[in-house]
């Protein structure tokens, strides 16, 4: 029997079902009709995901979420483009820096980790400024854990006639974007996120009518989006060597969300394991960051009780061995830990974690919850 | 039983062993320390594939081949910097093409798919002109399969105080490359060639002196080269996601690697398998491309027969059908395709190959192998 792997309560990469691993125990040529064929049901069954078979095209990257960020920036940005970066966390902050590298023109409109931005304002920014020609968000920041208003940001945006585009890396599948609902230039996320598959490939879903005018704005080869899209439209393969077993498993993956019932049933595991991991945290003593109104059902921030006996090093390694796998906080205004909710994982395991986490409190004998 | 996967006679990705995929049937937090001690353990073990323990870092990264030698060229090259890029096929030519996006001063050295560069001319292009600061070259060019004289080359180099930086994707592990016999800033390769990791990251073997001096030279967040390594140094961490399965998939790769006796061991079952193939296709009545002094262990380039009974698409699918997968030609002069030897086979897969072969030659029967 195989040793039970520790379970993964982080933001990914997180636990996928053996069905998916195990698609990895092959080889395949990455020019072979084999592999093309896969890459192309993998492409078209993305688009269907935010019913986008007739606006938007599917075009996959090798890396991490990050890569495929940079990469759509870089294409999709004129040079003489202007963002404005909506950010309330670490990801909002990173497509700043991202511009940066780039050199392109850009501005920031921050609210703090647990405040998403505000319309009026984004309104107000528009108006004010013509130059800026892109709006940059994310959908939901596992900074915190928070959903931010993309559906609303994109009316404002759609009023002046600006572009929107969306990092949904951690809520892709999990929270419903359509194409057909509002409008954005492109959305992008990542294989080891709500799609349960394992970590190595990032997609970007771009109006096609925006891409093709794209030529000749990236900043790399690797990462210049226009020029993958082209060569994998005229021959379904890769440029550059793809991860082909990253892929496979994705495809398996993909597959198997399908068969769950895809966006809504996905999103109604995870709520449900949000509202246990949360009912059960809090009738321990600990508090959550968000309100309930704010909390994607993805990651949970909690705040770091300021008891002496709580320390955060020792209780993740409790956890550990107790086989969960917690996730550091990345709040910069307060002490914080987070705890996942997504991933191969249901009911009874957030049921165990929780069971884990009290016996954990004991041992350390934390009694007060109460935080700085 | 497992249905057997078709052998990979290609350039990568190639067959890994079981014991490499079976590997990846397991999840792991990027941010554990489980995770983070195999991170290190590669790292390792890669520098001291080149004797670089006193002198280089590795620097991993997400992605394929062309990734990293972006990343490496993009964080190595100053943006004054002017580099001389020794080309005799298409992966010499990939490297002008990352530096015309980078914006990136440059200049070729061009030799034909079957001629390796010349160190006299190389010689003189030093002389002649002191703006030049980086030679970059390929150490086996699959397109067609040749071997350059990297140590040749780099002696040069170092008579005119340049930097060589050297892409050793294809060769890495195969051909022995020392920090210790010729000097270089930078040697690149992938988890999926010579090591017969599976594919989805790359790395630089870089002088750690060097890298040091390399902040702010890079165009791109998610391929900063020095960004990578200091982020990794401090915490033993990747800045973005890490492909986890493929990372400890490469883990047991290399350990493989190693047990079977390191470079030398590996070299020898490549040039066996690489003979036995040379011989068995000749014998056939195959054409070779290129004199054995310069034909590398990687992968060899077959003429194409003028014969009309030859078509190259009936005979790959034919020998796709025995479970063979070989891979089409790239050279610009001459009609060809290729056959690897490299990845988890040897002799007895072989001639299997060849006796596959052989037989699709009856079934087609082809019986003139004169090419124009």
């Amino acid at each position: 029997m195989r040793q039970r792997d520790p379970w993964l309560l982080t933001p990914g990469p997180l636990t996928t079902s053996s069905e998916t691993k195990d698609t990895m125990l092959h080889d395949w040529g990455s020019r072979d009709d084999t592999f093309i064929a896969t890459n192309k049901s993998i492409r078209e069954n993305l688009l269907e995901i935010i019913d986008g078979q007739e606006s938007h095209v599917c075009v996959p990257l090798q890396g991490s979420g990050t890569f495929v960020v940079e990469a759509t920036l870089g294409s999709l940005l004129p040079r003489d483009g202007k963002a404005l970066v909506l950010v309330n966390g670490a990801y909002g902050k990173r497509m700043s820096k991202i511009l940066h590298y780039l050199g392109r023109g850009y501005e920031i409109m921050e609210t703090s980790e647990d405040t998403p931005p505000s319309t009026i304002e984004l309104d107000k920014r528009l108006s004010a400024d013509a130059r800026i020609s892109h709006i940059l968000v994310v959908h939901c920041e596992t900074t915190s854990g928070i959903l931010n208003p993309v559906s609303e940001i994109a009316k404002v945006v759609e009023k002046h006639s600006r572009r929107l585009i969306v990092d949904a890396m951690s809520s892709f599948g999990a929270i419903p974007i359509s194409a057909k609902a509002f409008k954005f230039d492109a959305v992008m996320a990542s294989s080891n996120k709500c799609l349960e598959g394992v970590p190595g490939i990032g997609f970007a879903l771009i109006r096609e009518e925006t891409l093709k005018k794209c030529e000749g704005n990236a900043h790399s080869l690797s990462l210049d989006l226009y020029d993958q899209w082209i060569a994998m439209e005229a021959n379904g393969q890769w440029r550059f060597t793809p991860p082909t077993h990253v892929i496979m498993a994705f495809d398996s993956a993909i597959n198997q969300f399908l068969k769950e019932g895809g966006v809504s049933a996905r999103n109604n595991r995870y709520s449900n394991n949000c509202k246990a991991l949360i009912a059960g945290m809090t009738e321990m003593g600990f508090e959550v960051l968000l309100p309930n109104q704010l909390q994607a059902p993805i990651i949970v921030t909690f705040r770091m009780p300021k008891d002496p006996k709580f320390k955060f090093s020792k209780f993740y390694e409790r956890l550990k061995e107790k086989n969960f796998i917690i996730y550091p906080g990345k709040l910069t205004v307060a002490p914080s830990f987070r705890v996942g909710c997504i991933g191969h994982i249901g009911l009874p395991e957030i049921e165990k974690a929780l069971a884990a986490i009290k016996e954990t409190v004991k041992e350390l004998d934390v009694t007060d919850f109460s935080f700085e």
